[in-house]
């Protein structure tokens, strides 16, 4: 069995808004866009930003609440960009939940919720190789 | 900018029933884990289940809330795959949304819910190749 993740989707409620803050804020490009949703490419997984009541009926669980006990991570190559993609996803709708600071294990992080709620943290983690394709290996 | 997700971590109440579930269910081996935290390598990123209240203290959130307004997608290779894993998931401790059937746009595909409620889709999408690797790619 392959420990593959395919797809992360996030429910939305306005396409713009978020389009705004990955595109804008992060810099990345959609690889598709309709009225309901947006896929981005990433490393070896696609993202997709979903209007969230397409999402509930297409998982049949209506009530989705916000925000979830989840948190995706991107990771930069030092610490000095850390601080300056908080602040552009910052003023791209984006809204700081922790500034950048040095968590206890090593590194660099802080937290930016998107525009509808879900969590990235912007970390740099020198013990964690990220390869020319963005592909990230844990190490201990 | 990189289009990278490094770290998809996922908020947990109990580390061993949700062990259960990847391990048992996925088939998937952890790389690293100790009294709060379980690492699996994916491809290309690092699935992390940590225990909510420690996310929620590093995040600088309190009140996570369940269930979250996304779902992530594990892709098999042939429709057959789809209700066995699901099957095994549901046994491993989780919880179905839908049974296996067919969307509109093609393929097939089920929701379960792992035992904290984050909702997994199992799915066929014969137009998105899996390379060997595990990495996935968005076709239109």
């Amino acid at each position: 069995m392959q420990q593959q993740v395919s797809v992360i989707t996030l429910g939305v409620a306005d396409l713009g808004r978020s389009r705004r803050f990955y595109v804008e804020g992060f810099g990345w490009a959609p690889v598709f866009e309709n009225a309901e949703i947006a896929f981005y490419q990433m490393n070896g997984l696609v993202l997709g930003t979903w209007l969230t009541p397409r999402l509930e009926d297409d998982m049949r669980r209506a009530g989705l609440a916000r925000p979830g006990a989840f948190a995706l991570a991107h990771n930069v190559g030092s610490q000095d960009q850390v601080q300056p993609l908080i602040d552009r996803l910052s003023r791209a709708g984006g809204q700081v939940l922790r500034p950048g600071d040095a968590p206890p294990h090593g590194g660099f992080r802080g937290y930016v919720a998107d525009p509808d709620d879900h969590a990235w943290e912007i970390a740099w983690n020198p013990a964690w190789p990220i390869s020319a394709e963005g592909h990230v290996t844990f190490e201990a």
